[in-house]
This record gives C-alpha cells, sequence and structure tokens, in this order.
C-alpha cells in the first residue's frame, strides 16, 4: 500500500481534486474570470501570508483563468482554471459549461425593493413637468394615496401580474435574489395580499425573495391625524401575518413627514418579540434619528441616510449594520444632499445599493443603472457598487450564503459578457448578462 | 348604374376606405393607441376647424382605438378603428396585427451616435473614482486617444461586432433608425472603416443609417500644435469619403479644446460644395459661436447647448436648425450648466433627444432613458422628449418621411405595452417594447 506517501506527495489542493473529490460535482463552470467577492479570495481584506505580507487586498477578490464545481446546489470548489482541467475528462458534457472567458460574479442582489403594487404614477410625473404642484396632485388623491387606492383594488392575480413584469426586468440584469417590501396596503387584506404575492414570484420564478412588512410606510387616509391609532394596528397585523409565513423582516419610514422614532420603536419591539429582523428608511429627508434606533435593535440596514450624522455612522458600525443607498430615489427626486460617502467608508459600515423600485420616487428596475448612478452621482468606485449588489446586500438581507462565490454559498450566479468588472457600472443599456444560475441551476429563458 | 348615387352617398372617409382602396392595404394594424406626432392629426398644432375653433393641440397628435394601413413599406392610411373594421373580412389573418389596445409610436430616432468605436473605457471611469485625475489618464494614452488607437488597431469585423452590440441595444428599445458618426479614426483609413461599418450595420439589420463625417472631432498626436495643417486634412478627405457614398452629413467639435469656429467654417465650406449638410457639437463646454455657425449654413442640427445664448437661439429658429440636447452626457459630466430649454421653447426651435453614445462621456445605448433623463434634468415634458425622439429627430436627420404616424411616411413604427405614453419617460429599465416595425415589415427577433 502506498496510501501514506501518496496522500504525503499531494499538495492540499490536489487533495480536494482527487477523482473522489471531482466526480461528485454535478456540473462544474470552466474558462471563468470570477469577481468572487470572497474574503478567502482576497477581496475587501489585507493579505498576510508568507510569500506577500501585508499585500493589498484584491479588486473584486478577482479570480481569472478559473473554474467552479457544483453540487447540491452550492458552490463546492472554487480555484485556478488547470488544477481542474486534468479531471474534466470524467464528467459528461452537459455537466459543464465553458464560459470562454467571460466573467461570472455572484448573483445580483436587489435589497430594497417595493415592486409589488398596483397602477403606476406616469400621470403625476407628467402633471408635474406641465407644472402642477404636488399639492394639486395631492388634492386630486395622487401621490403614496393613489399607489394605495390602486393595490387595494387589485385583485391579487392582477397584482402578480403587474409586478411579475418588474421582477422579471430584474431577474433580465442578474438579479438572483431580492427583498420586497409591503406598504401599499396599509390595512391587513392589503398587506397579506401584497406578501403573497411576494411569495407566490418567488415560487413561480425559484428566486430567493426576502420579504419584509412595510405597514408603517405612510399613515392611511382613514387615519389620518391618529398615526398613533394606525401604528397600534401596524403592532397588531404583524404578528398575524408573520403566523401565516408572511415576513422575513420589519421596516418603517422613520421621517417627519411619516412616522416618528417612538413610533417606529413600537413596531420595532413587535418585531424583536418575534425574532424578526428590522431595518429602517431612515434619514432621507431630515436626520430625526432613524439610523440609531436601528442601531440599537442591532437592524439589518439602514436605508436612503442623505442626512445621516457621523455619530450615528459609529452605532451603525458597532451593530454591524449595512448602509443601503438608493441612488435612484436621490436621483429622481432632484435631491442635492449626498449621503456621507467618506464617513461611511472611514467607520467600515459596508454599503450597499438597490434601485428602491417604486412608483412615485424611484420608478425604475435596473440594479445596472443603480451602480452606474452610484459611481456618477455618489462617487462610488465600481468595486464598490458591485460589493453593493452582492456581499453587502446579501448582508443586508442577513443571508450570510448569497452574494459571494465561495465554497459553501449557494450557487448563484451572473454571467456576464464584458471586458472587467467595472464594465457593469460603465455601460447604461447594454445590458451583458448571458444568463444567470440559481442554486447550482442555469436559466436559459429570461 | 347607381354608380353616381353611391359616391354622393360616400363620406369622404368612407370613399378612403372602399373596397378596391382597403384590399390594396398589405398590412393592416387594429386596436391601437397611437402617438402620432403628426400635425394632421393635432400634434403641436392649434386646430381649427369648424367645429372646434382654436382648439388646444392634441398631445402627442394621440389617436385612440385607432388603426393604421400599411402599403410598399408605407404608411397608406391612419385613423378610427370603426371606420377599418367592417373591411376586415377581406384581408387574411396574415395581413392583420391586433395590438389589442397596446400603444404605438413612431419608431424610435436616434440622431446623434458615436456607436462605432474599438475598445471602451471603463478602465479610465473606475480610475477616476478611485482618484487618479484627467492628467494622470491622458498621461498614460487615456481619454479620446485610447478610443482613437483602439479603433485604428481594430480590423473592420471587429469594429462591426463592437459596434453591433451597441445597435442592437438600441433597435430592443425601438429604435429604427439612426445615425452614426465617423471620428474616431482622424486618419483617413479609419474613418472609412468606421463610416463603412455604419453603413454595413444598415444593411445587415435593414435599418436606416444616416452617416455622419466628424473627422474634425479631435486633433489625432500626430498633428499636435499644427490643428489648421489637420483640419486641410479633414477637407481632403471628406470629398473622397463623399465619392464613396460613405457620407450623408458633416459635423464637427466646435469648442475651446477642440476646433474654433473658423476651422469648422473651412470644414462647412466643403461640405456646401458638395451639397452636404451640417451640424455641430456647440456650446457644451463654454459659448464661441458654433451654433451661429451651424445656423449661418442652414444646418440640420446644432448639439449639447448647454451655454447657448439666446441670440444664437433665434438665429437657429430662423434656418430651422434642430436643438439636440444629449442629457447622458450632461448626466455623465455631472454637468450643472443648464440648456436652455425655455429660451429654446420661447422660440420655437425644435428639440431632439438623443443617447450620444460614445465611451468618454455618454457611455450609453438608452433612449428611453435619455427620454427620463431629459425629463429629470432638464424638465422636458414627457411629450417634449418622445417628440424629440421621434418628429423632431428626423427633422434633425432630414428625414421628413420618419418619425410621424401619417399617410405617406415610412411604416417604421414601435408597439409599446403602456398604459399611456408618459410610461416611456417615467420608467427606467422596464423596457416595455413589444416589437418593431420598420418599412411594414415586423421584427420579430431584436
Ligand atoms: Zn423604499
Ligand atoms: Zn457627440
Amino acid at each position: 500500500m502506498n496510501e501514506s506517501k501518496n496522500s504525503v506527495s499531494k499538495s492540499p489542493i490536489e487533495k480536494m481534486l482527487d477523482e473522489s473529490a471531482m466526480t461528485s460535482f454535478d456540473h462544474v463552470i470552466i474558462n471563468a474570470n470570477i469577481a468572487t467577492f470572497s474574503a478567502q479570495h482576497g477581496f475587501g481584506i489585507e493579505i498576510s501570508d508568507d510569500e506577500n505580507k501585508h499585500a493589498d487586498s484584491i479588486p473584486y477578490g478577482q479570480l481569472e483563468k478559473a473554474a467552479i464545481g457544483i453540487k447540491d446546489g452550492k458552490i463546492a470548489w472554487v480555484g485556478k482554471q488547470n488544477q481542474i482541467t486534468a479531471h474534466l475528462p470524467k464528467y459528461q458534457a452537459s455537466q459543464i459549461t465553458d464560459v470562454d472567458g467571460k466573467w461570472i460574479t455572484p448573483g445580483l442582489i436587489d435589497c430594497h425593493t417595493h415592486i409589488v403594487y398596483g397602477g403606476n404614477r406616469s400621470n403625476e410625473f407628467e402633471a408635474r413637468l406641465q407644472g402642477a404642484s404636488y399639492q394639486d396632485i395631492a388634492a386630486q388623491g395622487g401621490g403614496i394615496v393613489a399607489t394605495v387606492t390602486a393595490t387595494r383594488a387589485a385583485s391579487i392575480e392582477s397584482l402578480f401580474a403587474q409586478s411579475e413584469k418588474r421582477l422579471l426586468a430584474l431577474m433580465k440584469e442578474g438579479v438572483t435574489s431580492i427583498e420586497i417590501k409591503s406598504g401599499y396596503g396599509l390595512d391587513l387584506d392589503t398587506e397579506r395580499k401584497m406578501l403573497t404575492v411576494a411569495r407566490q414570484l418567488g415560487e413561480k420564478y425559484d428566486i430567493h425573495v426576502s420579504t419584509t412588512y412595510l405597514a408603517a410606510h405612510a399613515l392611511p387616509t382613514e387615519y389620518k391625524d391618529h398615526a398613533d391609532d394606525y401604528i397600534e394596528q401596524v403592532c397588531e397585523w404583524l404578528p398575524i401575518l408573520h403566523a401565516e409565513g408572511l415576513v422575513d423582516a420589519v421596516d418603517g419610514f422613520c421621517e417627519n413627514i411619516a412616522f416618528s422614532t417612538e413610533q417606529i420603536r413600537r413596531v420595532f419591539e413587535v418585531a424583536r418579540s418575534l425574532n424578526l429582523p428590522v431595518k429602517l428608511h431612515s434619514e432621507q429627508l431630515s436626520d430625526i434619528g432613524g439610523s440609531a434606533l436601528v442601531a440599537e435593535y442591532k437592524g439589518l440596514s439602514s436605508d436612503h441616510l442623505e442626512h445621516l450624522s457621523e455619530e450615528d455612522i459609529k452605532k451603525m458600525a458597532a451593530s454591524n449594520t449595512v448602509a443601503v443607498i438608493l441612488p435612484g430615489a436621490f436621483y429622481t427626486l432632484r435631491d442635492i444632499k449626498l449621503p456621507p460617502i467618506e464617513a461611511l467608508r472611514k467607520h467600515q459600515v459596508p454599503m450597499a445599493i438597490s434601485t428602491d423600485c417604486n412608483p412615485g420616487t424611484s420608478p425604475l428596475t435596473s440594479l445596472l443603472l443603480m451602480m452606474n448612478m452610484g459611481c456618477t452621482l455618489f462617487y462610488l468606485t465600481p468595486e464598490e457598487v458591485l460589493a453593493g449588489s452582492t456581499v453587502y446586500a446579501a448582508q443586508a438581507l442577513g443571508l450570510p450564503n448569497k452574494g459571494k462565490v465561495e465554497v459553501g454559498c449557494d450557487a448563484d450566479l451572473a454571467l456576464w459578457d464584458i471586458a472587467r468588472p467595472a464594465d457593469l457600472a460603465y455601460q447604461m443599456g447594454l445590458n451583458p448578462i448571458q444568463g444567470i444560475m440559481i442554486q447550482g441551476k442555469w436559466r436559459e429563458t429570461m
């Protein structure tokens, strides 16, 4: 027996690639350039090994001329191409995808959306550009009230059909996981209907959907001047919908024109009692302490953040709360107050970006466009916006096994016809997607 | 014979729809809502007829519940649905498209593009966001020099393949006619190669391509400090390329950092001698009189225009020169100086919008996104940006038979799954295209 001799002569990588391990992959992707966003491949960390002390981190955690082995819907092996090619004859052609030097990123993750809603508000968009004021429009039942009315009126089938188009537009650009909020029902039945549609979208397209209960989005007209009474209802509905399996997280709109930190705290207390993670629309229009509240509850993310103070950034850093940056709303509202990107960098708060897809302030379904706007409007780097659409977006949803190309993570991938990762943020409108893989399965038709 | 009785009893519309006329259509589109952009259907004009004196113009020249008859690639009839349905039994199913209440616009026209180029500049985009200055990048052969180098080096096949992706992205959003400029060759052979690729793109996709000679785009490094000598070459190359059938119009970049009005005038003089229409990149960064020069030569369009004066707007109005507004470059350059939209309206200068697709200052291939940016950044109305992508874009290219749904015009159409025309400007990333028709033929695959 020369077993012990063999095992001595094999390097660890050779052992990992020995015949029995290799033939256990369901699928192998070869000839890939990979933006792994994995610390194991140098993303975002200081490398210190024998040859290369204190080296810089590797941009994008990139791995060129590489291969991926997939087993049971998970990434089972990631490494250099030349370490896997000798084993390929053991595989059938159908198990191998040769991507011919194209780039693979983690499947994109849109971590803040309101894609489920009825109607649209292009009529208001047009009226405002023709000179109507917000007051004129509100007086005609416009604004969020219009969306609430249309969403309440829509059948579940109609709501699904309207929302499905938006999901498909996102998937066509590489999205493999999405967060979907309620918040245009503002009554129990319609909040349930929205969250049910969100779940149905995930089932039909076999895509991960994180649902978020956002009944504390706006005050419904029937509760005018009775915001505390409405919050009481919001608190009562949450356990009901949670018991129905419809709620993965809890959100609110904390702003002078919406709900106070005291009101949001009441909702967060119910969330805590149910062990549900929280997040918040905070500091978009003013600084009333929303992010500090999220940090206090060790929330997943605080979102928007144009008016966030450095004090509260420190609290977010301490609670490991993700800063979700939403350039589409900034652009659509013609905002001029930039979020405090430098301070977020300084305190190492992870930044995600997202579409904030909604019919009022961010009528868009392109995470690639948000990457460009993150760079152009907020001076984020391409690496930051890509990390913000993958690994940090996963963190914002509490999904540590997504958003990275790393052994043990879900095999959710996007394949791109690009020269380099920065192309994704640089080009607008030229969708270079070649395909997406969700939990180990390629999706040919999108 | 009751012929004369019959003809007396028929209204003009009935006569137009009599059996012999009807059966002569090659194709009929029914159940359409049409944004005609035709003055004959009320677009942009004051209507004054017997019933309705001094009525307002009809937004978008829209015609609801309407039909279109097509013959020999041209629009042969446009009118109300109920005036055509009785005649439909005479047609075979294959000749009728029932669009089920969807919207039809003229095929979109992108009237200012540089889609033919080699390489891309995402590396510079990334380097600048990482802190490199324009000087750093120029010192490394970056900027327009990088694109000139890559375009000169590319084989004609490679240049075609790279540019084709951009054309297809535009066509997928409803573009049926496009202008394509040279200007990254800056030598005779490469300018020829670019214009040849532009022609080949038009042939392969059977789409109208207007070619524009833009050798006066930048000073090639080999002519450093000898701009007048270079302009002499530009003037010499133009008749050569025109004789080869490669040039439909002549353009230049008139700016302190590019060429003076005196230098551009020399190029325009050659254009005039060849009966070629002119246009110009004017007043983007400063006001040095480019638009006045274009007006003097009765040019088709003056483009960019952020620094345009009211005096020169009056000259453009007098010469019937279109103002081509390019929000993508404004956005990408983070410009803050808005073009003089109000003054252009006041003097009734037609405004077109376009992608300005180019690798440096407008790396984008979405005319729909430009509609949104026209509204969001420049406060144009949805009707203005749609007119600017159809009827006025056609005017900017000297194509009076395109950009309108009107009898006698080319049957170039786009079919959209939208609730109202404003949706096209309101939504970003949600491409609602259902198909395009070019000269009477539906394109199923794009
Ligand atoms: Zn939101
Ligand atoms: Zn240009």
